[in-house]
Order: C-alpha cells, then structure tokens, then sequence
C-alpha cells in the first residue's frame, strides 16, 4: 500500500516540485508513495474565496480562519481518514529523525500547509494537529517545510534507498554527527586521506571513525553531544 | 542589486522550485534575487561524468569526488566571486532566523548541495566551505535544505514581504516561539476568542501575548526557553 502525503496548501502549484525527481519522483512513480493536495483556497468564502482574516487584538499579519481551515482538514479526512494531522509552524515540535521514521512505518500524513501570520489556534486544538517545526528559522509557508517532511519520510519507505540500506551509520540515528568522509585522489591539493582510512584496519578504522564522530560532535552540537554522553554513560567533558 | 542564490547540484531541475510561487516568485520576476545554477555532473569525469567514488576505509554509500566539487566551486566563483560558500549538510552548524537574517544582508551565496554519502571532507576545507544544517534529520540530498534557506532569506529581501513588515516580532526574533493567533468568528465550535483580546485595552494584550509566548517557550522549548531566561536576567541588571 501506498505512503499517503495529504497536502492542504494555497499552493498546490508547489507539489511535488522537488519530490518529483530523482528517488522521491521514481518512489512516487512507482506506487511507493501517493500525493493527494487540497487547495484551501477552495474553501473560502466570498467573492474573493477569502481564507484569513485580521488578527484579535490587532497587530501584523492575517490569520487562516478556523471555519475555513477546519472544512478543509474535514474534507481531506473524508478523503483520507486515519492520517495523523501535521501542522508546520515554527512554533511547532522540531522534527527529528526519529519522528520522521515512526512516521514512515504509519500509513502517512495529513499536512496543512500555514502561510500568512498564523492558523487560528482553535482549530488546531478542535481537529487535534500536531505543531511540527523544521528549524528555527521562519519561512514564508509551510509549503517548503512540508517537502523537507516527506523527503525525509520517502527515503526511508521500503525499496526507496535500495536493498542494502538501514541508515543506521547516518547522522542522527546515532545521536551522533556522521565522521568525515573521504575518497580517490588519494592526495588532494596536498591534502591525504587520513592513513589509517587506507590501512584495511576494519578495527582501526571503526575507531577512528567513532572518535571523529565524537569530537565534531563535541565541537557542533554540545547540545547532542550531552544527550549522547548522559546516554553512553560517559562525562560530558 | 540582486540577491544572488548560486547553486550547484546534481539536479537542477529541483529549482527554482517552490521558489517560483507565491511571494519569492514574484521577487523572482521583480529582480529582487537571481537564481543561477551549476549542474554537477557537468565536471563529472569518463564516459558516464561520474561524480562520485567509494569511501575510503569502505562502508556504504558514495562519496562526492573533492576534484570534482572543487572545479565545480571553482566554476561558480568565476561566475559570481565573493559569495560565502554554504553546504548543506546535516553534519553542519544548525541554521538560525540570526544567520538567515546576516545573509540576506550580504550579496548572496554559493550553496553546494550535496547527494550521496558525503562530500569529500577535504574540498570543504580547501574551499573554505561552511556546513549548514536546517534541522535534525536526514534528507535525501541537499536541494530542498537549499530551497528553505533560500525561503528563508528572500522573504527578508527589501519590499518581498511588503513596507510595513519588520519581523520583529515573530517566532525566534525575540527568542520566544510566538503567541497563538485568533480571528473572526468570535465563536468557533463553542470554542471563544480569549475575552482578553476583544478588550481594546491594548497594554493588556501585550501582557497576554507577552505571557502566553513564555509559556509556550518554556512547554515546548525548554532549550530557548533556557537562553531567553539568561539573557532578560542580564538585560535587568
């Protein structure tokens, strides 16, 4: 069966864009994963189809209008039902690994794509959707936050990233940053590859790999890197 | 002048993407950024333009060639010199509202997407090549971390999102995630507006959104939440 992407966008002009090509567009192609878009816009009312409206209390922006937002995400539902409800928003959880995986072995998502200042708060609690954010950064719409969701999502459906692969080296499913990578030229603008990469020591090598994982992490992201020393049981130092 | 978004990736046909919609589209067409992107394979070498090689010290996956990356920066700068050159990689310091903010201001930017594995640590070095990461988890290339960073800069671009935006008060710009948004109908599923907001009182509104703001840092993101707390208690002293 499928991997279900349900989009609700103002933009539906902007899937798959990306995830047409290369893996996601072969997956998409060949039955792995399944988009279905719904144009909010097709939920507004008046002559404009008009969706948002001025914030309570005043201030910048427009806000997505919970009547509007909630007949599209009821639509979708009637479409799609059983699909959990993601709602991208820099005020949202962060996305990580390993909520990207649980969600790749479920059935799929229900993804309402924001843009304006805001979705009106209660229907996020009335339809019960679950604040997701890529990063702390802030992006004209969930559009592109929604493609980053589901590449993340595709690659790791069955059969997407060939038969070998588990991703369990990569970033992340370690809680640790992935070591430094190297190939032919052996020299490189006066640059070696570090020895013992070559020495055929698979000990060795394992052990330099760890270390280098280790302290870039250390230097990166002391945030993951006392995540990871509480976990292993080492000091933090 | 033109903001510049330089690209090389090994599919160009991912962009302008999402980035030809909506407010980055129009920014697009109204010469507010220019796209200009290098195809990868184009510096491949032998019959098939191969790009990439395996890892040295084995292990899965494929390695992007440094001579390859390097003739392809190399090509992009002769083009476009004095770009900061950025490669997304999830191994890479995570992307911050501050740093987008510090590159809208600048001409622009070289971004590598990487595939595969990895890129060769070394050309990363040689270049001067500073890794960026846009959230914690695995992507299948860096095409679409490319496309947020990019959103995520042009919408800063001057007269993109319209005269009286300044963004100040969004999520990340003061350090809190931001308060939640109500509009019109006053009752929504029996759900209401909070009174508060349909006061006018507009220093009681301030004193809402101001509170229901921490709270929701300090629930959902107890690491801003942490760093806000440091820097008001410095501010007061």
């Amino acid at each position: 069966m499928s991997w279900v992407a349900q989009l609700i966008s103002l933009h539906p002009d902007m899937f798959p864009g990306p995830l047409g090509h290369s893996l996601a567009g072969r997956a998409h192609d060949a039955g792995t994963w399944s988009l279905d878009c719904l144009n909010l816009r097709h939920f507004g009312t008046g002559r404009h189809q008009s969706v948002d409206d001025t914030p309570a209390g005043g201030g910048a922006g427009m806000v997505i209008k919970a009547d509007i937002a909630a007949a599209a995400i009821d639509a979708a539902r009637a479409r799609q039902p059983d699909l959990p409800l993601l709602i991208m928003s820099p005020r949202g959880k962060p996305l990580t690994q390993e909520r990207v995986r649980a969600l790749s072995q479920g059935p799929g998502a229900l993804i309402f794509c924001g843009r304006f200042e805001a979705v009106d708060e209660r229907v996020i609690t009335a339809r019960q959707g679950e604040e997701i954010s890529i990063g702390d950064y802030i992006l004209s719409g969930g559009e592109i936050a929604a493609l980053a969701l589901l590449d993340a999502v595709i690659r790791l459906l069955p059969g997407v990233m060939g038969g070998a692969f588990s991703g369990d080296d990569e970033s992340f499913e370690r809680g640790l940053l992935e070591y430094p990578h190297y190939t032919r030229p052996a020299v490189f603008e006066g640059m070696d590859i570090p020895p013992v990469l070559l020495s055929g020591d698979h000990g060795a090598i394992a052990d330099w790999r760890q270390k280098t994982a280790e302290s870039l992490t250390k230097a990166r992201r002391p945030d993951l890197w006392e995540k990871y020393a509480k976990k292993m049981g080492k000091s933090s130092d």
